[in-house]
């Protein structure tokens, strides 16, 4: 049945200390999507793009055994367009420009075929569109939301009820302390479970990741990068590898929560090495593998 | 032989958020001492206090097998002075007093049956005084540096030596990027081992700890505390576990060192629990072994 992606796409201009890109592709769908690719196929997006979005951007995802059928094309329509600039450390930027276009009026439409889907990445997008989504699958199984503060802050009851039809939940740090109004992580964490949530997932970039499921808790460990060179999708890429490694392995259970949590932490680390997508473009299953035994190493020891 | 401390020994008057307390036990070799002694001793402890140093305290140092031969008690004299309060988040704090007193003409002498001391703890203080103690041991084996921004600042040639004679440099985050004048702590942690030091840990406090050796890196999770009452010490307390645990097992290997840098979060997270050293007045080593074991809990995952 495959695994299906909801999000955006759009054209992405990003300044960075190093270096700047214009219109080069991005979105949450695309970064999820890719991100996934690497670990089983199809995967399948739902998303919309304008009559301008370049052939060449189209012909890179179906390289990577993403089915565009549910891909809306809308004629004459422009793409959403995003502009950024980035900060001397990164850890911060600026939003110059947000240019919804088509995205303005997205109404993601599930095709008869993938209403079975039981595997479902809702990236960040409007909370009313993820409910709208999930109320046309006839039996999600498995449904990770991604959030931001914006729709916290702007449409909080429908994030409540996202999340309570979520079986993963993954947001940044700051995201978490604003939903749950509590400054601790860890009391936040809990209070955001007692919503009525299995998994909740708090990426704190460049300290790693924090796993909550129930009493347990896991902390995933940052990639240590001796340069980032553009931290654009980075969220969006963890939660692609975290999507694509839990359905290709079928496997819901903690422990392989966990190993799925240091695949989206593997799949971040090589998002942000290289501008906007490239990172994602021509990995193999092997180095990412092979980053994924780097975290083992990383953070394992014995009691003796 | 016993493991040497030297540092400060001092009474704090601390406000948090949830309470306060007056002239409360603090300092850092007060810290590093009760920190290392609930792994084995004994612990030499060296420093200096006036007369006005409460004998209840000199009685808790000595109850954990604390040898204060060493501590010099200044007839008439007024033992240091710190006072602080931590804003909301406890992440910050200011300084209201610091009262040298005493420890301003404070002159290590170590007695001349430790002076064969092979393992040392070097608690943060001037950097000149930290070199006057090696220069007094025969044959130092161990030896773990603490040092801070003041000193970085003031005084980098001497911090820069005595890291050269150092075995481990333990800073926090910031302390590093200072040093090393190089934001990204990856590069930063390189840098500092390059100027001759083998063994670099890095504290980021709720994030956890950063282990650098050679071309290594391990990676310490936080513990999730829900509750953080008092951070004073905590960073002594965390040189005082790893210190410990590396005398008593006498074993400097890297996969032991980890171990270590595991006790002296676990160590650190009890000291912070609670105001001033309470935390760290009635452990056991069963505690300690559990929360040690809730550690290994929180970071281990496998490859399948």
């Amino acid at each position: 049945m495959g695994l299906l992606v909801v999000g955006s796409l759009g054209l992405d201009t990003v300044a960075t200390p190093f270096d700047r890109v214009e219109e080069a592709l991005g979105g949450s769908a695309t970064y999820i999507s890719l991100s996934a690719s690497y670990f089983s196929g199809p995967i399948h997006l739902i998303g919309v793009v304008g009559e301008d979005f370049p052939k060449e951007y189209i012909q890179l995802l179906e390289n990577h055994n993403v089915d565009l059928n549910g891909l809306q094309i809308v004629p004459g329509g422009k793409t959403f367009r995003w502009s950024g600039v980035y900060h001397y450390d990164l850890n911060t930027r600026d939003t110059l420009l947000t240019e919804l276009n088509v995205f303005e009026k997205f109404d993601p439409v599930i095709p008869d075929y993938l209403k079975k889907t039981r595997y479902v990445c809702l990236g960040n997008i409007d909370p009313t569109l993820q409910l709208k989504v999930l109320d046309q699958l006839t039996n999600p199984m498995f449904v990770v939301v991604d959030t931001m503060n914006y729709w916290i802050e702007g449409k909080k009851d429908e994030v409540l009820k996202i999340i309570k039809r979520a079986n993963v939940l993954i947001i940044n740090d700051s995201e978490a302390r604003l939903l749950a109004n509590e400054p601790n992580l860890i009391k936040a964490a809990k209070k955001i479970l007692a919503y009525g949530l299995q998994t909740l997932i708090i990426k704190k970039g460049e300290h790693g990741a924090l796993l909550f499921s129930g009493d347990t808790v896991f902390s995933a460990p940052a990639y240590p990068l001796e340069m980032m060179f553009d931290p654009t999708g980075a969220g969006d890429t963890f939660a692609g590898g975290f999507c694509g490694y839990i359905y290709k392995t079928q496997d819901t259970s903690f422990e392989n929560i966990k190993r799925a949590v240091i695949y989206g932490s593997t799949m971040a680390s090589f998002c942000v090495e290289q501008f906007s997508t490239k990172g994602l473009e021509d990995l193999s299953y092997l180095r990412i593998k092979d980053r994924f035994r780097d975290f083992l190493r990383l953070s394992q020891f014995d009691e003796q």
